[in-house]
Formats: structure tokens, sequence, C-alpha cells
């Protein structure tokens, strides 16, 4: 029940008013929407993203730089390991299996929390969880969840395929 | 530069459609961005609720409703189980364990990926992953990847923690 074209001058003006208004709350809308679809879909990939670069150094064997990432606190399956204790984990792995690579297979992130399928494919030189690898190629799954706080990892909850090893011993 | 208070008649009334127009569209933002909200969070909340209720059915062991979830060419730890060979595995680890009960430790939704720790306190009544496990009360953790299709469970990356099984033999 709009004005009629050719109608009076003024009801011509408000149509017009009306159209540009239209248009206008149009493009806003569609602004606002965007916006908002980045930030929440930037709050899980930039913990992607950071986590990304977590698993970059631990492939650098760039220790020094893993308190960007973990947490002076942190806790490893249950323990209070802190960042030295992290650390010192790592570094064992690293001289059990001097190939180690973690490579990312699966990636679900809702912050605080991400869970990760990590695969691998490597060389223990002796004994790895237990078992006498002893120098044969492996591969296994490591499936790992993070609680993160600050941006940095505060707590992980890890399970190693072991039974996928033993199958291949 | 807008019309001044106090100016021409149709200076005042350019100012009160615009004021109108103000209020409307902030309304009409704030509309939007709320159902956006809503949207967004759905999609992970939905697959969770999906997922709960499967949990749910396991508890039940309602076998009947299993299809409900599980897609008929599921694939489970790379091995295509179907939904015949899902329910199987399933109604095996009940025969095992009969007092088998799935909590949910730690859930994280990223559609179409869920990822679930779940916890285990239970007393396999022999062998369980080849352990003799004969009757003991154990307590353990399974981290599983889930990937969904058309509302259903495509695709299943788990590993159970077995050497925390070792550890309490």
């Amino acid at each position: 029940m709009g004005p009629q074209p050719g109608g009076a001058p003024r009801n011509r003006r408000r149509a017009g008013i009306r159209e540009v208004i239209s248009v206008r709350l149009a493009r806003l809308v569609r602004a606002h929407n965007q916006r908002h679809d980045r930030k929440q879909r930037a709050d899980a990939h930039d913990l992607s993203t950071l986590y990304r670069r977590y698993i970059d150094c631990l492939n650098r064997r760039d220790w020094v730089s893993l308190g960007e990432f973990v947490a002076q606190d942190a806790i490893h399956n249950g323990r209070v390991t802190g960042l030295a204790g992290y650390r010192a984990i790592l570094e064992q792995d690293v001289r059990d299996i001097p190939d180690l690579r973690f490579e990312i297979e699966l990636l679900v992130a809702e912050p605080p929390l991400i869970a990760c399928r990590l695969r691998f494919d490597c060389t223990p030189r002796k004994v790895f969880l237990g078992l006498p690898v002893d120098g044969r190629r492996i591969a296994f799954s490591e499936n790992v969840f993070y609680a993160w706080r600050d941006g940095k990892i505060a707590q992980v909850w890890s399970v190693i395929d072991k039974a996928a090893i033993e199958a291949q011993l």
C-alpha cells in the first residue's frame, strides 16, 4: 500500500527516501553479519593457527620457544609437569626417537578446547612405551585433547595407540 | 551537519524521520546478530546434543535405535564395519564387560567433527584388549574422533588407553 507512482510530489519524495533506507539497511545488516561470522570463526581459527605453530615448534626442536605455547603450571595426563617437565618429556621422546615428527591428521577446535589426532611414522631406537621396537619403523596415532588458558596449553589428555604398535612388532 | 532544532518545519520532520530510522535500524541489526549468534552456536550445540543422545542410546543398550546415529556404511578405525558390524562390536563389548557405561569427560564439537574423551569404570569378565583383566575393576579413558555426515556417524578414529589398564593389573 505504498505511494503510487505519479502521486503527489510529497509521496514520491517519501517513496524515494524509503528506497534509499531499504538499500542502506540491507547493506548495513550484511556488513554486520559478515563481521559476526568472521568473529565466530576467528576464535576457533586463531586457536587452530596457534596450535599449528606449537606443532611447528616441536618439529623444529625449538625448545627455547616452548614457553610461548605451554603454561608454566601445565598438567600432562594428570601430572603437574610444569613447562620444564613438559619440555623434559619432549626432549626424552626425541632422544628415544630421533626422527620423531608430529603430523596433524584431524583437528577439532572449540575454544578453549582443541582435540587433535596426530600421526607418527618413525623409528624408535630401543624401547618405546615399554615395547622393544629396537630400530624398526612403525606408524601409529595419538588422540590428544588440550585445554588452553590465556593463549597457552594448560592441560593435556593424551592417549597413544599402543595396540597399533604392538601389532607391528 | 544535520538539520538544526527549531529550523523550518520540513527540517524538523526530516530529523524526526532520521531518529525513527536510527532506532529501527539498531533494533533490526541487534535482532539479526542474535539470530546469527544462535545459528553459529546451534550447529556445534546440535551436534553435541545428537552425540549425547547417541551415548544415551549405548548406555541403554538400545541397539535397535543405533541406526538413528550410525551410517549404514560406517568406518571404524579404518575398517568398513557398516551399521551391522558397528553394532556387533558394541554387543561384543557389552558381553565382555556387562557393567560397561560410557561417560563423557571432554567434548569438542566443530561440525562435521566431534572429539570426545570417554571415561570408563568397569569390570571386564575375562580378557579385554588382549589383557587378562579377569573380573578386576579398572578405570580407563578412550579418546575418540567422529566425522558426521547427514546427521549420522560416518567415520570413527578411536584410541583406548591400554597402558593405563596394564598399570592397574
